[in-house]
């Protein structure tokens, strides 16, 4: 039992989940937070006045992401980016239609306002590209040696243009499970950038806006019951969640899983394991069985969805488990990120 | 020409404005942002897919704000309080409705657990009173030395369920400007709690949601012009802020305005000016002048208004310019706050 804040609580895997079970939930506790979705979904229709009925307004997503990246620049993104991209891909996994974003910038005392300039105009542009604007934000500043140059909030709205009820709750046994390309090249990134490691081919992180893509999905295969982006704790994590979450178990399949091999060499040499690693553009989809192939398809011709690939399916048996069969036969269970593989990934 | 940021960028006053101005709405200014409202308002309408017309969705208004403030803990309130408040009223004085909340928490390793836990609760009760939801946040962690134990940003949208148009640009000549009650109050508890200095009447912040007031003055007094709550830089670089904005002057009464006398003496001894002292639960309106005294009748009656004043009126004499009748009678112009006097006020 912990008395204090850990790296590990920022980690996205069993730590992080403890945290917020055990302080945030435990305090803060009503349905949509307790759903642990993406973003939550807000109705906001009011009571109309004269007939006292309730008058249904639009369903809204409403997400938030607190970046604190290091380093702040890195192939394939800054931490603009990312403050973009990950609050963008929050709202859109859901299913809505990302549309207006605020940011909050904590700044140390002596940052280079060069360096905030670039990181303001990479968010001008990922935001163009994910056609979402900015309309409001905060500047605070804290003293040196208080903070890390900058600290970035952004919080989205999207829009429910279509009813899809997508949730963590409903992977149904016999579903497919599939992932939009290879795993871990943000978090591979960050690492070797940080350690100073290069390698033959450069990594790059995988950074992206996934609005587009999940509307092509959504349009094509309205039976998608579960999208998820696996950010911090990597893919692992987010199917342990799905698994604990629709009570099923994840059956995994370790030689459909896209990996790249500069991915593959890096987490080698590290020792890492490229499920635990974090992802920045990728996303994770439940689908009914037979929507499946129809849906690769469609997937594959988006340029985010390229590498597309059946990972796994849902069975009724190990419910919250997840278990892999592995590339040399065995199985083996696949648990949360327990402990902190990779600070400040995102 | 600064290339570095400054503590006096986190002021709220003239530094604040400037990299606001220079380098955020220079790369990503749109209608909604530069207008440099207190929340932005959104229109959630879309085309319609039928007849292609515009469905009017509701107005919603979205502001954020990140909390750094130190000491964490402080007579009157603490961090969480002040980031539920602070966001409930950037909405609250935009006339709308404070509904949800998200909250990102940054949290630096070593942090105490029973700490945070007390902070979680204080923004419990502080929703609560408002009558926000809090329903999605965010948890990130930083190694120790890079953070400062917590910080907080809250994002908040609020309904505007009638359309009352409330802009920083609609003050008129002739227009009166009251004060919703005693200023200073906040940021002097904040320094005088940092100086570890003691006044014989204990200092208080006054920490608190305005939803419940605005709501009153609004549905008695539809005619008010502007609304805003003067938290860093004080109700000076408010007034300034507005004069500019609406390209008029402010006249203002030194002997109205409402202080503490425990603030009052807190300021001369550390030197400052409570017209650029910081308030977390006061608010500026700007109404027109037949209207002025059944609105501060209005205002008298609720407890967060007891001691609310008018300070002063709208002149077409010196735009952008706020000059102050002081009390020995002579006039000074009252500029917005220059540096930085009280770092990280909230
Ligand atoms: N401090 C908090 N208070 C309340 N709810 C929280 C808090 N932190 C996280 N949550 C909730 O927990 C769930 C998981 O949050 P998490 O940040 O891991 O998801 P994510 O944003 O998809 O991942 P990432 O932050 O890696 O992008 C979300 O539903 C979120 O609303
Ligand atoms: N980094 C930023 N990017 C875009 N807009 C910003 C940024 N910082 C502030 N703004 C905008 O500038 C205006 C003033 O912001 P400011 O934070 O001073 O207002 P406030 O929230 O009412 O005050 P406080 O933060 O003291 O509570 C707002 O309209 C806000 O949206
Ligand atoms: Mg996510
Ligand atoms: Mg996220
Ligand atoms: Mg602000
Ligand atoms: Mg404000
Ligand atoms: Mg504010
Ligand atoms: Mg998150």
């Amino acid at each position: 039992q912990y008395e204090r804040v850990l790296l590990g609580h920022g980690s996205g895997g069993k730590l992080s989940a403890d945290l917020i079970q055990r302080v945030f939930l435990a305090e803060l506790g009503n349905d949509v937070l307790l759903a642990l979705e993406d973003s939550a979904t807000l109705d906001l229709g009011s009571p109309d006045a004269a007939s006292g009925q309730h008058r249904g307004g639009p369903r809204i997503a409403f997400t938030t992401d607190s970046f604190v990246v290091k380093p702040l620049f890195f192939p394939g993104g800054d931490i603009g980016k990312l403050a973009v991209h990950g609050t963008v891909n929050d709202l859109a996994v859901s299913g809505a239609t990302p549309r207006f974003l605020s940011a909050a910038f904590i700044l140390e005392e002596g940052f280079s306002i060069e360096s905030l300039r670039r990181i303001v105009v990479s968010m001008r542009e990922a935001c163009v590209e994910a056609g979402v604007t900015l309309v409001t934000g905060d500047t605070k500043v804290v003293d040196r040696g208080k903070g890390d140059e900058v600290f970035i909030t952004t919080t989205g709205i999207g829009v429910h243009e279509v009813n899809h009820h997508l949730s963590i709750h409903h992977a149904r046994p016999g579903d497919r499970i599939i992932v939009s390309g290879t795993i871990g090249d943000h978090g591979m990134t960050i690492m070797s950038t940080r350690e100073g490691i290069e390698f033959e081919t450069a990594l790059q992180s995988d950074t992206a806006a996934l609005n587009g893509l999940t509307r092509a999905m959504l349009e094509a295969c309205p039976s998608i019951r579960v999208m998820r982006d696996p950010t911090r704790g990597g893919v692992s994590s987010t199917l342990n969640e799905l698994a604990a979450a629709s009570e099923v178990g994840v059956a995994l399949d370790e030689s459909a899983i896209p990996l790249r091999p500069e991915v593959h060499s890096a987490c080698e040499m590290l020792g890492l394991d490229p499920m635990y690693v974090a992802n920045e553009g990728k996303l994770i989809v439940v689908v009914p069985e037979p929507d499946c192939q129809s849906l690769l398809q469609v997937m594959k011709q988006h340029p985010l969805g390229r590498d597309a690939a059946v990972i796994g399916h849902v069975v009724a048996d190990h419910p919250g488990m997840v278990v892999m069969r592995s590339l040399i036969g065995g199985q083996r269970v696949v648990t949360m990120l327990a402990g902190e593989q990779l600070p400040r990934i995102c």
